[in-house]
């Protein structure tokens, strides 16, 4: 007899479909199996079973030049659950001359308390702590207080590592048994090129793209993959987008480099043609930036084969007001979509015959929890946390800021018809999200994330 | 209540790794779980329990040019089942005069009854048979009667399809919704080679491997690959052993060709020069050809990657004497290993660190039964067969003829040790091999296999 | 003293351009030089003084299926000599019964005395001569006769090789010290191919194309490739169209594969959409088949870094009536091209800036005189004979069949208009060409060729 | 009647070899011929005669770190006259307060008056000018100076161009018509490596190879080749030395990427584990380092199959008591071949059957001349300078000290036997070295390059 039994659904983990039903005990899945009895039952007849979704790239109330992103601690995680996210991962910035530890404790106050869904953070290793032995000397430390990851840059002033710095704070992680996660593009070469096109007379959005070619991401790529892998540090890069960059991302497997990589639903629907240089086009700017259709197919077809291996979301949303700017550089760059990517990624992938459904719940649930150190998320399985979407395949959705819990009050997917949405989401064996409302808003909680071996 | 639990080990699945118990009613998986209560339990803990090996090739009382390979359709399944393989698929070929169907029932009357394993079969398409149009209309019934795949030749006089043969017979397997499964070589042109190095007065065993140069055999994977593709027919590719063959199936996935590929542990573990040009040279002659180190490496690479799906044994015993003869095209060609495989796969594979266990599981038992269309077979979850490997990681074993109860009386692997090896299998519920001991040799039975699509 | 001066143009040769004299002396160039005195001077300022072109695929009054093709050796030399070709490469092929000298002394019986340029000869191999070991055997005194190029087909049912024969007559070949040249298309195949197009109701030409896969033409490429190499014999590829199939032979080559390969006007200029597809369809026909506009800037770039060798033409026109048949299989296969390929790449390669110069010469002149053994052709340089071409970059001409001496009465380029024409040629030392008249036409002879080792 | 002619030898030339006379008129050649008749006649009969070679990379009289290399711009071109070699490229290194044509004037006055071969220069653009606008609006003064290639580095500190400072300066040379010659390694972060290797007590010169992987190179060749290619300008880069950066080369040209690279007879012939790993591996530190065997056999395919354009020397040699230090990273980097270059390529290529005669003469002497705008240099033709090199190829030498005319006192070729040597060299005209010996020391002068567009 289980607490809560799921009855009759069909079960998705990357290893396979199954009809099944799921036992539940207290926080934790305790039996996947047939005919299972419970103290209580959901009946998930023709409902896809999975395992809550992890998002391992948000930007929730992030500060960015005196401005902070629109999304908070809470809704940006309440927008999670209500698209199936049950667990995302946000990031810590420590000050010049702030330990990571501090920064840390001071980012889980902003987030303890208030948040829907569970979160991890990763932490940011800017300029100024790259330079400095000591400060690298609390990697162990961060990884011992659940945070093995280490975010990265190759790109921005003042956050940007040069290749010297990157070798050194990969050399500290792999020492700390972390991974890296890398912001990849040739950050002062783009300055320039950025500076120059300004010169120019060139302001609209569309030169965002045009100033950041996509040869120049996958270049960066290929010389952070050979600096991770002299340093022995196992490496994952954020938001690849471009054709070329997955290709870097696929030959230094090939060469035996421990190296993996996520792309984002703007990549894989958007384009910088029809988007960036449409009418709103300063809503979409983002870096690296929107490609073109040829990247999204070959995203696709990397995604389907495993040379690209999560879609995540970089949700990191500005209000129209302040994504209208003067001239191209000045725009605050993010896209929200930590909504509605599950049902983004079911319908154009599964849906549209590009992914199985094993593979999309692999790269939105399973191998982010599996590459992010979050042991108990991403599988349906007994022993791992009862965080399930009942995914309703057939139910058709018009995704719009009125549908959706998002705060930036536009979507890139205004008026996008769908067909798939969850229906009933569990945080640790709780009904959070029932019948798409979203019930309960306060059992999210930080998760100390521990990297396998 | 279950009727049996095993109980305490680690479960072992594509999708991942778990410790949990397994409860079975009747012949199926009906719950993984924890704390499971059963009728009978049996207890696993420090074991890995896995899904049974599937072993999509063997040649089981095979007749060539006047003899039979070596183990019956009982000692070849005996052998499978004490090795932790639980199906096996073989092979029908019909006569020229003879239906496919009454080619089956003949070929399962000799299987029948007395099989230990489960088994299905696969049709071969023999030249005369792909030469003649109605022949070619028995494919659909094949496929009905549980055999929807289809072994073709590009090799052997007789066997051999020109290519104008392979595309009707792969365009009817693809009507009807087989999978076709293929002996890549470019056979005329090998026959041509042997001539002449017989002529030359080449009669030692390692001519075998000279006279089917690598490069033949990618050669001839590319046409195949090509012409599957224009056929619309999903393609199979038998015992991959050459790195440059590897090379042509992956390209061939790169370009969107619907292709997968076996190796098998002689590849992976045995060499050209050290054992076809050694002392027992004869005894190691098999076709396609033992390679080098070199494709030995790129096998495991391209094991763990994903670029070849299955390790199957092409199980083709012959007896010393049999295999001893005048030069070396007169050799019967085979190895046997249907009994070690599963452990060889783990011990170098897992054990040296090439392989994670999730990938031995997939390559050994997932993978052949999914590509071969056995439903019920190749997982450890609900509504599966109860086909369960107990296998113990720590168990030392020296190969030897005496230990295993393969019916050849030789073995390549002879005085190789080993760690990890099966300890208890079962067979849809039932307990056939006990601590090592075969107890149960009359449970197989004909599996009618039909592909997802 | 020289006999003749070409004073002041620019002498272009493979390893670069000059501003020099051009001293002959009888039927040789004896001097490259600087204020060169002649008996008689022609000028050459404001022209390009190249080696007469070299067109080693031609198809002169080849009987096929009871025709024969349009242009003789008459009009088809002359018109060659019009476009600055001063010696071109047509075909023997031995009847069943007949030997290789015989059917050479015939076939040069037909040419000389009528031929305008100098003209050699491939030898066929057809199929009952691959099978027939003494027929081999004529191999080598064949070579002595100067025919030291053996043509193969992979198609055509009586002209295909299959791999065991090709290796036969590639050995016999190899030991010769010849080349092969081949048509590489996998034929037995497309053979079936076609036959389901019409049993599918297909007649239009466009179905030529459909019907014969860039991709079955690349893989019998990679086929060959492999078998040379087993034979160690060198490999010509003839027309090459397809990217796929220069991909193949730039893998070969990295390999270490003795392989070159040729392109023709047609497939750098012409394509299956527009030309196969539209009105006249049917003119159009040649096989391999016109491609697409991708596979032409494959063709351009692979000629500029030298991963093709050769602009040849497969000149093999037929009239009109000839090409307007019930169905596209019986569409007698071929184009013409014989006189405007020098000019035609000058103007799309050199003026578009595709080709550098040299390239343009080395393509059409220099490289096919090298690769098929014509030791005195192909150079502006002394010792070579005095082939030469006045060049004039300026002339602007409209290309129609009244401008062209070409006799099949249609040319796929009318109406087109280059820049770049021959103004005068020279054979051997010899004006045939003045201002555009052709003024000799009966000083071509054969061409004993031997390759260089 | 000819001043001089150069009677009977075999002239090679990147397009071809010819039997013929070279006809001599005041510094220039006058004509290539049969049977020219001259003032003076040097007989060539069995010789070889080539264009003087030409070295695009040597280091003469070098400042660094307060010594200076060995070689004089005298004993520097004397050497090289006596190898074949009738110009060189040298180096102007600006200081940071001079303007570029301040410091060439500078360089000249060096060299100009002593030099026994012709030279150019090569004006290197540091750290100090690339962060300099104005100074990098000089570029355009100095192409018309008659240096039209730029000097860039992406290692040592002080040197060292950043990404952006790259872009810039290759931008301003871009727009002056220039090319930018490039010394790519990783430079920061070998900078990292070896005060790791210290710290760890590695001194020894085999750290030397160890702190500068191959990837490392190779991915800042990647990086150098999207940059130059964004900035529009034609990128050399300076000794390739591993089989990564080859193949980066490759990747980049068949991108479309204007770029061209060199290697040295020490990247050819010598590797890490044997010299720097032997008991004199201080002797053999150069930058890239020495790499292995598979690295030298890449190196000899991409020559010959055109990967690698040009073999230089990067001569820069140190006294043995110079090159003694207390740890790898204090060793003066370089070493000579100045001398050898023509041989050792001709030995270890030509004789060797890597390389045929046109394509040493190409990678010795014409690639480097046209590369560099060496418009009077580099081929044996009517116009150009007549630097020619009478080689024998049949002459024995034993390289050694004694033998050569560099002054460095040690040659990592001693005790080398090669066949074939220069035995006449004629520097515009006039004979330098008759019988190899140095008859003419102050011919030489500086030449004023134009690049070719």
């Amino acid at each position: 007899m289980y607490d809560l039994v799921i009855r009759g659904g069909t079960v998705v983990d990357p290893g396979g479909t199954l009809r099944a039903d799921v036992g539940i005990r207290g926080e934790r899945i305790a039996a996947i199996g047939n005919d299972l009895a419970g103290e209580r039952v959901i009946d998930a007849h023709g409902l896809l079973v999975i395992p809550g979704a992890v998002d391992p790239h948000v930007h929730l109330q992030m500060p960015l030049a005196g401005r902070v992103s629109t999304d908070t601690f809470a809704s940006g995680t309440q927008a999670a659950l209500c698209g199936g996210t049950t667990t995302v991962i946000d990031f810590v910035t420590p000050e010049p001359e702030q330990s990571m530890l501090d920064a840390l404790a001071q980012r889980r106050q902003e987030a303890d308390g208030v948040v829907a869904a569970d979160y991890g953070l990763h932490m940011t290793v800017p300029t100024w702590h790259a330079a400095d032995t000591p400060r690298l000397g609390e990697v162990s430390a961060t990884v011992a207080a659940g945070c093995p990851t280490f975010k990265m840059y190759q790109a921005y002033a003042g956050m940007a590592l040069d290749d010297a710095a990157l070798y050194r704070a990969m050399t500290a992680v792999a020492g700390a048994g972390g991974r890296v996660v890398l912001h990849s593009e040739t950050g002062p070469l783009l300055e320039e090129l950025r500076r120059r096109a300004l010169e120019a007379g060139h302001t609209e959005p569309i030169w965002h793209a045009a100033t950041r070619p996509a040869r120049l991401e996958a270049s960066a790529i290929h010389r952070a993959a050979e600096i991770a892998d002299v340093a022995g540090c196992p490496l994952y890069v954020f938001h690849v987008g471009a054709k070329e960059s997955v290709e870097q991302v696929r030959r230094a497997r090939q060469r035996g480099v421990a190296i993996h990589a996520e792309t984002c639903p703007q990549y894989l629907l958007l384009s910088a043609g029809r988007h960036l240089g449409g009418p709103d086009g300063e809503l979409f700017v983002c870096a690296p930036p929107l490609r073109n259709e040829a990247d999204q197919d070959a995203l696709w077809v990397a995604l389907a084969r495993g040379d690209v291996d999560v879609v995540s979301t970089d949700h990191c949303p500005w209000l129209r007001a302040e994504k209208r700017q003067a001239d191209f550089t000045l725009i605050p760059g993010g896209l929200p979509s930590i909504e509605a990517r599950l049902a983004l990624v079911y319908y154009c992938g599964v849906g549209a015959g590009r992914l199985s459904l094993e593979r999309w719940v692999e790269v939105c649930c399973s191998a982010p929890a599996r590459l992010m150190g979050l042991a108990a998320k991403g599988r349906a399985a007994p022993g791992y946390d009862a965080d399930l979407v009942l995914f309703d395949p057939a139910r058709h959705v018009r995704i719009d800021t009125d549908t959706l819990h998002e705060a930036a009050g536009w979507t890139p997917y205004a008026g996008m018809e769908v067909t798939g949405w969850p229906r009933t989401v569990l945080l640790r064996g709780r009904v959070v999200v029932e019948d798409e409302r979203l019930v309960v808003m306060d059992a999210g909680r930080f998760v100390a994330r521990e990297l396998a071996n």
